[in-house]
């Protein structure tokens, strides 16, 4: 109800603030008798980490995972795993001057007006931080895919009006910004590079691929595969958009374009991104999301504070120039979140 | 679970299919004492029927609205409302021909994946027929948010590449395409009547806008104000894509010039479309959809049969070359029960 | 949220109020491809129904079974069931006196602090009459079931103070008061008769065995097996307690003799009533609850109106001085939702 | 879905096995603004956990409080609080003799039959020390109904026996078997330390007042007011059976004995327990549970091992001879977690 849960069967629900002491999840619905390598999470948190590289925040969270239930001897026991991640590196007096002024582009003024009271110290709940719980839960649920042969793919299509040109799944990892295209990360680089210097930001377009869904996965009428994706990645804090397929582009195509038509051998192209109906094909799942500029910038910005004076501000601090990079594992963890309660709900169905 | 129930507080459950006997829904969380007129329930279904004009499929349903519970002399009562539709001018033999082979663009072979069984009369659950239920349960909770000063209003902002130049939101109602510019409404339908013609189809752009809601609306991290929104419009058949404000534009802007800022008025833009880190921000809501062109054409297609055989295929019957008139009141319905939703949701957290 | 839903994977939405048009059900979350018969359906209702015999009231309601959606040429599809019974006899006027007073025992008092709006044509949405709906979802379920080799029978253990002395499974339908004791069936009846002739009422006790089920069945924590089905039969009206296995008797004995021992055959004993831990054992499960007496009685009671002022009442009108008889199909219903629940959750958490 | 989260609107969500690393409790749904201190906290654990007197378990658990989140300078934010429980003076050890053997009346079998999979350590999920998260998280609800005016008590009625003959509010934390009668208390103590010394152990009945409740709370069909505090109680572990008000007696009665009479005063008697329709009359809530003897008892048992072997098990360890003193703050922080619940689901369907 307050939001803080995500799925139905296979679900987390998550806890912590940017400043607070620790933040967290607890993943439940856990298939039983599955090896969990706590290595395994770790290797996703760390691709979600700050500090990474130049495009990154210099902010330091070590979010050294430890399973602090639902596992013995190795493996899952079926009951609630526990993953807690300390806070390290907080600063909260850099940000005693966003006290009582709202940040354009932040969730300043939001807070304060849905709740009446606001943890001031970096974003609060709104804190990007919050995600790490996110990519903690969903190392889980990318663990039981696995399994049914099911990869999750994300990478950064575009940044600051540099599209990628080609797609080498290789190089992903490779660069700095995790585009697909290296000479077009490149470009990227140089790109939120310059823009640091001069305290501004910029936004982007990931997209995720989703290879070995079998076919007849999603709830046919509101919980449709698509609908369940979308709200996923509506819940990251930058994203602003979000398509399928052909996406916005079906807007303007004829249903004899669009319309994929199939032989003996299957579908012959994929417009609808894998999805028709709410339910999988057995293509690949494709979507893209539009990410927003990073709100933390050091230009100067007009805005009001708590008593509703105009005045002016400059967001200090250690922030992404661009947030795709790092987001990224998170698009990858909310997929996997979705795709596993997926199955699951598809096995109650049949069960 | 199974995706038929939508909302957590004020919420629908819907049944049908599209050559059943009836389809309908159980609005139930409804606030007790408010007076309910079946003509204004009435409206909205009248809005949604087909048949309406020149570029609507001729298949009539009369879907006259009968209350059967929930309403004592005039009154919701707070227990459930149920609304059911009798379902009219059934040809299950028009369907005859498909019920062996895939049509393109159709939800015939996932529902087939999925469940190892389909009503291949029409297109079962999977129909547009479906959401008659969904506008009659959202006009119950349009009724609630007149209370509250809140207005929805959906239009058509592009069909088949032509797009509105102006908007005059006194037109819309007042053009078969439900455009919000007169000049380019009259562009659209012959667009469509040519289409018509040759048995073809396209698909449009859909906006929708949303005034009068208060700021602080919208829980903060998986059930964010836009997931909701975003879930709520993905789970209409024919959505491919959603965004929010600036949406896939923001992908290509600076923090500098996305971030709204602020002045003692209020915000001076609203790149954010009225809602940031999930939450209202008082602003004006404002998204755009993405409505693919409709699968059933009679242009000749290649598809396979459940055998597995290659086939041609023409999907005769009556079908609305473009969907984007008739999904207008749906929008607007789904955009509706999110919000009455999310207000007593925002009153359990503050009760 | 507003609690006319029941089940969390296959679920029951029902609506509907005494004297209203109708009440009906959706049924959500059932297994495609299986061959369900409105005669099987109708044999449960026929169970419930009032008038079938001089223990219980003379209202008629056929409530013939109808299936209108989520079944196509025979067999389940996956999609909602929709099953609607029209409501017949309705005699308002009879209740033109009870309009403004608080019958004692009844809901009328708290529905109206609830609400603040009363529809007192019979007791609304809290007449008995909604237990119809259920039976309808219930009978779905036990069809489930049934494939499961689970079987539910539940019967009159004790009336007005008479206990059965012997167990007969074959006598519970063959006498009025569905007790598994013939000669005590005898008295109860008798018992029963004479108290409508003064007209007072009587509770009593139903008890209720399941066999058949798999051990592990039922989740450790908050929705235990035996939880759930607490929680299902206190939603029941008229019911005032439940104890499963040794019950109430556990509070007296010790632990060597409450816990039940195990050979290589199996448990030597059943204290447990065939659930520990919350999860099923495969043994029996075995609970009773206290039913209390039929509200609606004609001996002169002592009350207030709706302006505070005391008043003097008699229930007139047509109703069971004992409700036991019918309200075994009740819990016989309201078990198979829980255990159909509960085998769709272990499917969903193996899964 | 798998049972690890319980409430609906004011929600709690656990984790941590007897012998992990942890226990601990997300609550999420919390009013803004309330100042939550966090030695009251820590007073409702001091009064669960074990060693406190010559009748409970010496295992010794710290359980010092902790909010990791929600909370700011002292107040609620609206967000979800997190507390944390380190488990203490684990002995895996001792519990390396039940590897392999099914202890009588303990969960042991069932866990093992539901999952595959077994944490043999103390009992892990299904151990006592589960509750501490319950009343950790239960502490919060009577925080928040404090404001509202509601208090709980619950208190031990019946041991070994041995029934308490005089209602003394004042006496219950007086002793140390929590009764509500000192003179029951002293014979019931006794009682428990004689059982303690040839390693048996005994059950009793605890009875749950709620005062201060509006008038109007609880959902009307399936999530009735007692049916809702009825899935708490039984989600208890040892917790076999629950009757409200006249409970199983009310089976006995006549119609016109047990209906409650009205004057303008209000209701003369209170039969019912506080709750009619399952709605709250606001006359004091009143129920009662029966709890079953420890399982753990060193007296030698007959059972098998996981080879379906027979053995003889005699279970060491330190364990409470009786729960009732113990379960006394788990039942009002159940009976807490239930009345916040239905509070902020009155609130929203009001608002």
């Amino acid at each position: 109800m307050a939001g803080n849960t995500f799925g139905e069967v296979f679900k987390i629900t998550t806890f912590g603030e940017s400043h607070g002491v620790s933040v967290g999840v607890i993943v439940d619905g856990v298939t039983p008798g599955v090896e969990i390598n706590e290595a395994y999470i770790q290797k996703q948190m760390d691709r979600r980490k700050p500090g990474q590289s130049s495009v990154t925040t210099p902010r330091k969270e070590y979010d050294v995972v430890h399973i602090q239930s639902g596992v013995f001897e190795g493996k899952t026991t079926g009951t609630p795993l526990f993953v807690v991640l300390q806070n390290h590196d907080m600063r909260p007096e850099a940000y005693s001057e966003i006290q009582n002024a709202f940040r354009p582009g932040h969730a300043d003024f939001t807070y304060l007006e849905k709740y009446g009271i606001r943890d001031h110290r970096g974003s609060g709940r709104a804190s990007g931080r919050e995600t790490a719980a996110r990519v903690a839960g969903g190392a889980i649920a990318r663990k039981l895919l696995e399994r049914r042969g099911v990869q999750v793919v994300a990478y950064t299509q575009e940044i600051g009006g540099i599209k990628c040109e080609s797609f080498d799944e290789g190089v992903i990892e490779q660069n700095a910004v995790r585009a697909c295209d290296p000479i077009a990360a490149d470009k990227m680089i140089k790109k939120i590079e310059g823009l640091a210097e001069i305290g501004d930001s910029c936004g982007g377009i990931v997209e995720c691929r989703i290879r070995g869904v079998i076919p007849g996965l999603g709830e046919p009428v509101f919980d449709k595969l698509d609908a369940e994706l979308a709200k996923a990645m509506l819940s990251i804090g930058a994203v602003k958009g979000i398509e399928f397929g052909a996406g916005f582009e079906a807007a303007t195509m004829l249903g004899s374009e669009h319309n994929d038509a199939r032989n003996s051998d299957g579908f012959l192209t994929n417009h609808s991104g894998g999805i028709i109906g709410g339910i999988s094909t057995g293509q690949e799942i494709v979507f893209r999301i539009s990410v927003k500029p990073t709100s933390s910038i050091s230009v100067p910005q007009q805005t009001t504070n708590i008593k509703g004076e105009e005045q002016e501000i400059r967001t200090e601090g250690r922030h992404d120039p661009c947030i795709c990079p790092r987001i990224v594992p998170v698009v990858e963890a909310m997929a996997c979140l979705v795709l596993e309660d997926q199955y699951k709900r598809q096995a109650a169905m049949l069960g």
